[in-house]
């Protein structure tokens, strides 16, 4: 075995010791970078004395990931292979905002990118079903794509519309100033935030006939979205039911469930 | 062919080069007069410098789309009936608030609803199947219709009733003054926002037993919203399941459950 | 047909013309006597003008409700039992207020109860099934008290403990006066406000580990009442299916669809 | 029957007519303990009249339950598994925090935790299958414990994402001072308040950039949040179906669904 060989079994597979041990060490280094990354933010991180440190912490495990990344392109058989799958670009998106942050205020803060390489976990950890599951919930989604491209026309629609209401309604207040509702990206930024319910109130209607309208269009616009995003709930669950759809070899009835050992139907032994 | 009949073809069907190409271009001209109503209520865009310049751009859109209405109301065999389809009512909204904005402030911002325009998109894509699921979701909202009366009903009655009680426990406040809660419609606007779980917080409870009646009012309201909600949308999934079913050989009858092994109409094996 | 018995059939049946018009008349009433009340707590309906005007109209319809609730309690057979329907408490809680009021302030204004008489417009128009729909819900959540109750002894303990953990946290402020959260009545409203996700934000943590609770606090509590509130309403749209559950007299197989003429298992007519 | 025998029939059932009081009196003392931590944080309990009356109440009833403690650990059989057993822990945490309330500020308020002895009024009330309710529902997570430990994995990976987006889009104000997206923490508190559709508005974006993508991370993160929840409520409704099922006569197995015609354990025709 190779030197190229024995990294790539280290850094790709977690069934050798020192495989496990990578993967665990990787995972804490990962843990560990983020949360750099969160307390370098807060106010006292500021401080000079501290935010030299910091700037040392951060730049140490972007040269590890570095490395790591490098190592992995080369031990791999196929390295464009790798660098253009999901989790090649992962690896190099956590690895790129300490570059971006030399130019862009607080760029390094993207760092937290780096979460994304926690979905790694599931593999080390033996829970590769868990990510099945992930699967299993894409698939439900890509099924259900027709519907969710209608809804999401709609609620645009609607939500073009109601700024719109809005912003004839109450674009001026009585002194004839504009308001927060005079702006229509303003005006439909309120409709999103009024319809999925989140409210946060910073913008609301202040006449008789804009609270009246709101009432409405919170009515509209809730059934519109708790509706629609129920139905395809109860559809994707509906969908997933028969897992392992089998059929039975002698009435060919296929909705058996996953623990069934003979056919509901007919008694066949499955 | 007379030039009627091409005209007829290239509006209205999009099979030919130039039909597509039109449709192409309508969706574009959309997606650009509504941006540019959005953009025309931006601060900069009051500017006399700008406002000039996007009155004009709106009246251009409006001056095609009067045209290619007018058009599609020529070379259309029956025009009265297409001037009352619903394509036809929404193509004639698209130009008539260019005309109110010469009487009314801003009127004109309703011309964003030519957004709505942006469902023949689904046509043009060839996305029919898109629309069948809209149809459908109609359908089933038709046959939940009575549902949603009782529905509506009964939120109706407890937002006025929640309003009245806000209104008798909150109406004044410790110095006799009156409240946010001492108008009714204003209360019944809190109650909506509440009970929806919007919950701007514009409005609110001061005292110890308001606060109380509100915690006790959201748990009911809540209650009466969500469940209902869900129900319905699991009762609509369950409506819609025998989309794709095996047809009856003998009564043709297509809803069959997955399980069926006998036509439920005709009682044919399946 | 005495007096007594053609007074009877006016108000209490809909199939006489007479009967037709007097609950027409009556729903009129109800409406604009809910619409009058609205309308009296609005500012203007304080100026000494219209105040008298409100109070004459109001106590026109409380008249006019009373002597159509004696007339009911004359012309029926059994007055007592009528007096403690449902209906029965409801006439008289729309008369109540309005003497009520007489002795607290603005009192009259839970006339609006009147509201509740609304759902006679069922009956009347013909549309007694949608009662039988909100029976069916009654009877769905009869079937399901038992989730109720665990479900809000739930919603109560942990509304109760994440009070205390914040009046803990947060109860007093950096300058140890007491905040928001230092009443516990005033902490578990928050607690309901927030666990709901109705958020009107007039109490919310200052310090970074407030906030740190208050997200945990919200993942927790909002799980425990969506989730529940989801599996409530797939189960009463599971137990509603088979509506009109009629067996199968071959095989008695009992969950045929309601539209079904035929078992769908063995065949047989049904 | 010795003493000992005597007490743990008292107090550990409730057949007898002596152990049902003791259970109803049980019930009191916690509701009423619980009731005197909630009244003891309002204003006017602060006052010096009241302060020690409160003081004295909370130590008569944690006198009470440390007796009573005493005495569950005395009379049953095996003292240790009792003091580890879900509801030894509880009675043990429900008279702690009066002895913590010496040492921390208001510690005493933990000692609302006493509600969750309020479970036992189940047993007491002879609505054991309530607790069965609350036991499938414990048993329905915990089958969908995969799917619950993926979704709060994105929903984990999501906010930090987006609180690092806010925190490098709205970190500064146009002044370059440090807005409340500033740091991390807050801004991660931020995304789980919108995300959850809580909305309390004490953190709400200010530029227009930054509203355009607060409205792309709620309408993202409400669906990542809304429908998953939905699947899973929709699976344990159905995944607790076939609850009070037909038995096979030949195995015995009882989770047939209503549609069976053939044990699907061993083919036994039901």
């Amino acid at each position: 075995m190779t030197v190229r060989e024995r990294i790539h079994e280290i850094i790709f597979e977690s069934d050798t010791k020192l495989g496990k041990w990578f993967d665990i060490a990787l995972i804490v280094s990962i843990l560990a970078s983020v949360l750099v990354v969160i307390l370098s933010t807060m106010e006292w991180a500021g401080l000079p004395q501290w935010r030299g440190r910091f700037l040392a912490v951060e730049w140490v495990f972007t040269g590890l990931f570095t490395i790591e990344y490098i190592a992995r392109l080369w031990s791999v058989k196929r390295p464009l292979k790798y660098a253009f799958s999901f989790f090649g670009i992962i690896d190099l998106l956590a690895i790129l905002p300490s570059f971006i942050g030399l130019f862009i205020y607080h760029g390094e803060t993207l760092l937290v990118i780096r979460t994304l390489r926690l979905i790694r976990v599931f593999r080390v950890l033996k829970l590769a079903r868990y990510l099945s599951e992930a699967t299993a919930l894409k698939r439900a989604f890509i099924l259900s794509r027709h519907k969710i491209v209608v809804f999401l026309t709609m609620v645009m629609i609607v939500v073009v519309i109601a700024g719109a209401l809005m912003h004839v309604v109450e674009g001026l207040d009585e002194n004839g100033n504009p308001t927060e509702f005079h702006s229509m990206p303003s005006a439909m930024y309120w409709a999103v935030i009024t319809m999925t319910t989140v409210g946060y109130g910073d913008i609301t209607p202040g006449t008789a006939f804009g609270k009246f309208l709101t009432a409405a269009l919170v009515l509209i616009g809730y059934s519109m979205i708790i509706v629609p995003t129920g139905i395809l709930s109860a559809e994707i669950a509906q969908q997933r039911r028969p897992v392992a759809g089998k059929s039975c070899s002698n009435c060919l009835y296929e909705g058996h469930d996953a623990d069934a050992i003979h056919c509901k139907k007919c008694g066949q032994r499955l």
